[in-house]
């Protein structure tokens, strides 16, 4: 990292099962535009495969690399971690003025419609809250709980995937299961509401029809999912009460018949681990391809089963896309976010293609294509098409970021 | 029943896990109207009550009764039902020629797409599926077993719900689960096939425009599901590998996220006879209400969650009418039928109102009501609306007739 580096800095924590990320921003009070923060991302840096092989790699924000470490052990705590990445950070830039801590949490429950900065008590409301996310939410937690005690004075936000999804109409909230369980926290939440916000916040200057419009947004990721949006605002989505439902993933499942699981349970005696594994690991487009998960390998293969694959997963999501728009009322347009969505033109063409009822004419060929500068949205629909599409590249930590400034600034 | 009949009949058997209901349709050369065969109803008879309070009851087809029974014990098994309505037919019955019953099978596999003679071998075939459909397979069976004994000579034949949707495209029918549970059966087979082949069987009469075109049928009764028609045949259905995904139902919940089971197994203990016993007879209606299963109930009442019951249930079929409209690539009209479908105007209408956007204008106020004569249809959209709405009622047991009267005859 540039030592010459100065100034005002918001840390952004985004941990996982494996890895743990931290991405510096800087302020930059005079590039403000808008209404949006004036934050520039000035480094990246993660210690990945905790569980397997430990590597830490940092980045400048152009690319250049700012540091890296291997630890000769096939386990490290994320813990230590996190000590190392606030160790380097430290050391590398000492004289930056770190504003706060901002982490991506995965669960809000019912109460986080919004970022806020943990105090003991805030984080034991979000521990009790591991039982909805038991795979995610306590590698979330254990950053912020380190930082408590480990930083004392610097403030800790927590940002939720929940919380856009808050703004959902009750009806599109619970599952026809009896109430008691409704009450109890079984109810659709949501999820990937951190990059949904962050497109909705974009729409304004990509497409104001767009910005006070109907919209499906498509998070095609390594994790996978669709909201519609509203003004704006989430209306509905894909997932519900876990990340596991709605579309295929990766080696996520999607939606599966509730039968099924009886069945596996009651004919192949699988138990709740098991069938976790399964729903979890092993579908997907993995499970369906029985080649990879990764989309790339498949547009490749000529194998027939990772063709089935594709196939299904573009299926369900013109499927979804019309489940959707009948929640909306109709549809102004579909933005394409995330990993596939950003990059992956052969789907992106064909969900368009299995949009043409609903009046999307596709730009003429060669219109498609990846867009540059980085951030810069990419239309794709021809300008005469009744419902438009769009590539909008996601930044989920830069909306974390965002948040963070405004919690600690004392605005909405 | 009027002994004075005679002449050739087919009987319909159609067997649950509490009750055998047959039905006696005779013959009518004279009569045969177009394609269809010449069947008429002449009685219904059933035994009902099985594990609680058995009884029987017959009538004749314009309601008059034809006889009645109770047996002094509180559990009746399906073997000594089925003798009772043989005998009852045999004695009350005398000149009549029985060509052959048609049984109402739920589950035809993926080896029947049409209906077929029983032998023995086809009997252990349809054993061979009771596990996916443990809950309803094997009282379809019984009667076919006893009548293959005990009727020698006499042809059984097995019509399927599955098998009207075996012409579901490819795409349509894995779940995104690892390849080999799809290739040992473990995929989307869809039900309600007889009530929505005997729907296509009306269309050309009731619309030849939908006939040929895109049309959403929900099959709204006990069991609730919905149907994408494409010129009459069946591309996608909401019921997928069992009977409880898709849509809430009386007492069934529909599509849940499997991350719910995983969570009610792990944070509350349930097994899989408690998950079955709380998705099949604890949810959908009833759970969400807290009142009742029954729709009549729950639209006399102004208890708030009777009231957030039907709100769910509409939104879920608005819902997933996009999703079929999406499959179908654009949407010609909806179509109504059984109980609710057929007989709950409130919830018609405001499953229309949430198909404005497809372009479905309702008739003026005063048109929506309900079909009289017995089968005929009733259209509830305005003549200019670009996506119809009809109501038709269903005739699953007619439908078991006519195959049963085709297959015999020799023919398709």
């Amino acid at each position: 990292m540039d030592p010459r580096l100065e100034g005002e800095f918001i840390a952004v924590v985004n941990a996982g099962s494996s890895s743990v990320k931290l991405s510096m921003f800087s302020l930059h009070a005079r590039e403000q535009v808008g209404s949006a923060p004036p934050l520039r991302l000035e480094l990246h840096a993660q210690v990945e495969g905790l569980g397997t092989q430990p590597h830490f790699e940092a980045r400048h924000a152009d690319g250049s690399p700012a540091g890296q470490r291997d630890w000769p052990v096939h386990h490290l705590p994320h813990d230590q971690a996190i000590d190392h990445l606030v160790a380097f950070v430290q050391e590398e830039f000492p004289r930056i003025e770190m504003l706060g801590i901002g982490h991506r949490v995965v669960h809000g429950g019912t109460d986080f419609d919004q970022p806020v900065v943990v105090t003991p008590q805030v984080l034991s409301q979000l521990e009790a809250l591991v039982p909805l996310a038991p795979l995610h939410q306590p590698h979330n937690l254990s950053p912020i709980r380190r930082a408590l005690s480990g930083l004392p004075g610097l403030a800790q936000v927590a940002c939720f995937d929940t919380a856009f999804h808050r703004t959902q109409p009750q009806v599109a909230q619970p599952y026809a299961l009896p109430y008691a369980l409704y009450e109890s926290g079984v109810r659709r939440y949501g999820f990937h509401g951190l990059s949904y916000e962050y497109i909705a916040s974009r729409l304004p200057e990509v497409s104001p029809r767009l910005a006070q419009g109907r919209v499906v947004a498509l998070h095609l990721g390594n994790g996978v999912s669709a909201c519609a949006l509203e003004r704006g605002r989430s209306i509905g989505s894909s997932m519900g009460f876990t990340a596991v439902e709605g579309l295929p993933m990766g080696t996520r499942s999607g939606s599966v018949d509730p039968g099924v699981l009886l069945y596996l349970m009651d004919q192949k005696g699988l138990d709740a681990r098991a069938l976790e594994r399964l729903l979890y690991q092993q579908s997907g487009l993995l499970g369906l391809s029985g080649v990879s998960s990764d989309m790339r390998t498949l547009l490749a293969s000529d194998v027939p089963r990772a063709r089935l694959a594709v196939d299904v997963f573009v299926h369900r999501i013109v499927r979804e896309i019309g489940a959707l728009a009948a929640e909306l009322g109709g549809l102004d347009g579909i933005v394409f976010t995330a990993g596939i969505g950003e990059h992956a033109q052969v789907i992106r063409q064909r969900v368009m293609a299995g949009c043409a009822w609903l009046g999307l004419v596709p730009q003429a060929p060669g219109h498609d294509q990846r867009p540059t500068p980085p951030h810069a949205a990419t239309r794709l629909s021809a300008d005469s098409s009744r419902c438009e599409a769009w590539v909008i590249p996601t930044d989920e930590e830069l909306m974390v970021a965002r948040h963070t400034y405004r919690v600690l600034a004392g605005g909405a």
